[in-house]
């Protein structure tokens, strides 16, 4: 038997200027013969993800060895959540939920069942897109780059700051802080309404809106023991500024830079010089994070990450738009800051 | 106010034997100002814990620097769980459960609140020994040492062996290698009734009876596609007969040497020179792990615990016994394989 799928592909690279377009992916048609092979697995995609660190997979050259570049006119590929419909495969049966970290952007697919993870909808509360997001690779990565790099201590009387706060990593990695003992957590975001959600849903001791205020002035205002931990989404101008007002022996968890993909920088990119002379001085630590380091902590964290949710000790915030045909603009929207929360992609109920 | 309180001292070190008996210890009456100081905390003990490596702080050197020998004629101290009384520290209140590794050996103690664990009776439905068992430091060492140190994949088709299976630690670990995805985990243990217990209550796939039976013949026996992973919580000739039927690439998790505690040697007990050999040539890593460095992994791992405890996923076995005045036997029983799963001494109700 034969299956009609849409899909979605690279239709080209980035421009000059770096920044990712619609243009760039291209909506297609594609059969698939649901016959299949030992092993393998039919799903119905359910949701997708659109990340920050997908844009080096648009690049030729991703220059990290930990992703590999999507390849034109060939089948993106990212974080899905979908159900089993059926299997050759001894891991699952038809029905089961399964997550991938390679799933492709495409309604239907037969992907190996040995690289599908089953997971079960009790964890989320049948609020499967989390899978993608709270209680998937973007929860672990904000507590595990907390809990292996932040040096968080109850009772220390810390403060944390979060950049790109609002954003799927940065709204997780404010709110274990604060549960972890951080005495003060302030998000840095781009705009009123991101402000808002993280101090009203989102527990956040203040938010600075980096595109309307003065971040130097107000990062004094609102941090008035200086900063301690800051976990870092973004780089660029607001870490220069945020790294000027840190403590003596504090921690960067280095997790992304957003503001620096579009450019042509080997990551982690350059610090400016004055920041690397701040960072010696005080003795600061800055360490990269990469959560795919950390895997063996997976499963405990997900738990607790679950735990958490479920018991209403971290809110989780997604915006979420229908329809595979979205994918591109939904992506290009994410890297310049559309999203409050998790950017989700419905493709099927 | 002052209350009267009944504790346990040291009252010898071991003699030239090494083995540990209960005239070690003595028990006293003393008296405790129950007028607390600014960040003091009045605790009732609940139950206490006696563990393997509490041996090495009978010594005047401990040997390793992470844990200080017990002072004679002072107060012996470890693992408790107990309710709080008063408190004049802002971190719990009257009337809630609190653990430490550092607690007392006495029925009624006045500790400093920053060094107390408030913990939820919920994670363990209400079955506080489990607090330092499975859902405490040993369930940690169980699990962060298998994820750790073990390797276990998924689909790998791998066989576990553990040593000091039907104890406290060992206990946990068969079943964690089991839910992680070895498909054959074998116990080694000391009597028949615990063999039983290893395979009827614990899913273990096999067990073997050291006193009774021959180790080599039985491992292979039950091990028919070698081992892979070897979670060795005694050391000695147990350890050499397991690591000589170890595969290439396999990996020893050395979480104890008990056989060896009460001999004048270092930690870790230097191996014999053919099991070194073996593990040259067969590429065996055998790294010592020890819990207190991975603590920032707690929160996450007690989290997965308590939930695998409540679902039945993990089964706890305890062996209890009433009263501080059998602390000296209980932990010379311990140290000679009289329990079954953690030994717990109930103190109060």
């Amino acid at each position: 038997m034969r299956l009609t799928v849409t899909r979605v592909v690279l239709n080209s690279r980035p421009g000059n200027n770096g920044a990712p377009v619609a243009e760039n992916f291209r909506l297609e048609e594609a059969t698939l013969s649901a016959d299949l092979a030992d092993g393998d697995v039919l799903v119905r995609t359910l949701c997708l993800s659109v990340d920050p660190y997908m844009r080096c997979r648009m690049n030729e050259d991703t220059g990290v060895d930990y992703v590999t570049p999507w390849q034109l006119s060939e089948c993106v590929d990212g974080g899905g959540v979908g159900v089993v419909e059926s299997s050759r495969c001894g891991l699952c049966v038809e029905g089961d939920v399964v997550t991938s970290f390679n799933w492709p952007w495409q309604t239907r697919a037969v992907i190996k069942g040995s690289v599908l993870q089953k997971v079960d909808p009790k964890l989320v509360d049948g609020h499967l897109s989390y899978f993608l997001g709270a209680v998937g690779i973007t929860g672990l990565t904000a507590l595990l780059g907390v809990r292996e790099k932040g040096h968080v201590t109850k009772g220390a009387n810390q403060t944390m700051v979060v950049s790109g706060a609002a954003g799927a990593c940065g709204s997780i990695a404010g709110q274990i802080g604060r549960l972890d003992g951080c005495v003060r957590v302030v998000g840095i975001c781009g705009s009123d309404e991101k402000c808002r959600a993280l101090v009203d849903d989102l527990g956040f001791s203040a938010a600075i809106n980096y595109r309307q205020e003065d971040v130097p002035a107000r990062l004094t205002e609102c941090c008035p023991n200086g900063i301690d931990v800051y976990f870092d989404n973004v780089g660029g101008s607001i870490s220069d500024a945020v790294i000027t007002q840190m403590n003596s022996g504090s921690h960067v968890i280095l997790c992304g830079q957003i503001s620096q993909y579009n450019k042509d920088v080997p990551y982690p990119p350059p610090l400016s010089e004055e920041t690397k002379e701040t960072l010696r001085r005080k003795n600061i630590t800055r360490e990269r994070f990469t959560v795919l380091n950390y895997m063996n902590q997976a499963e405990a964290a997900l738990c607790e990450l679950s735990q958490r949710v479920q018991s209403g000790q971290i809110n989780v915030l997604e915006t979420v738009v229908n329809g595979i045909e979205n994918m591109g603009d939904a992506f290009c929207s994410m890297m310049t800051g559309g999203n409050i929360g998790k950017q989700i992609i419905k493709i099927s109920e």
